[in-house]
């Protein structure tokens, strides 16, 4: 992964792998990738709720969104984003401390063919759950390398 | 409702019932009240994405955040808040513009009693959509002035 003992830290929060940071926040890319591109964007600090973040941490998350959306834009042709923070699961089975994250789920109206899979949006349109795609490690990481070249 | 002409406009959009604006959000009480005190916050202009937000819309969208995260919580007890700017239906089978807006969903751990009406969160720790409450007219104002009266 990397040399961070925060990010460390945050492995049992199962976000999923290092993308890339900032001074406030880190990105990882979602264990998820039934929708492509889908991350995890973490405050860089334990705090529970957006109430409470300084300026300076929102500046740079709204900074984030604009390069993330272009970035996975010009990567994998998405059509729209979603954006959610939720926080749910943290009231709910597991007893670790609510720590701050963004959900982006980049949605596609149409298929797209990357490294020997196609990956689908069959809910286009809708926000409805799916299972995790069963990729291999190596096309995470080729996943990484696409999105951060063109961040 | 009022008589801001760009409100108007938006009645097509169904985002609920006029609450309170500010610069450059309009605050709507959702048109589903499942969850007690659900709202809509709409950019007051017509822009499709989070891509292209100016630093004064962002900085008046975060205060809002902290406002109403306050009144709810006050007004009602909430546990957490939901944020999500998904904007999927647009490019589904309706053929509005895609017009920029947060979906804001207090959820709660225990069951609030208000204006005659239980309302409860049975999905709590989960995102799982449901119908609307069936309350009336006068209910839906009565959530109006107490969530304002917490702003």
């Amino acid at each position: 992964m990397h040399d961070c003992p925060y990010c460390k830290k945050l492995e049992a929060y199962n976000f999923g792998d290092y993308l890339d940071k900032t001074q406030h926040w880190i990105i990882f890319l979602a264990p998820n990738q039934s929708n492509l591109g889908t991350c995890v964007v973490a405050l860089n600090r334990h705090h529970p709720t957006l109430t409470g973040l300084n300026t300076s941490e929102w500046e740079e998350f709204t900074e984030l969104v604009e390069r993330m959306e272009s970035a996975v834009k010009n990567a994998f042709q998405a059509t729209l984003f979603n954006w959610g923070c939720l926080m749910n699961s943290f009231y709910l089975e597991n007893n670790l401390e609510p720590h701050l994250h963004w959900h982006f789920i980049p949605r596609y109206r149409d298929p797209v063919e990357f490294a020997g899979h196609i990956f689908e949006d069959p809910h286009f349109g809708y926000m409805r759950p799916r299972p995790p795609k069963n990729i291999s490690p190596d096309v995470r990481e080729k996943i990484i390398s696409k999105i951060k070249e063109y961040m």
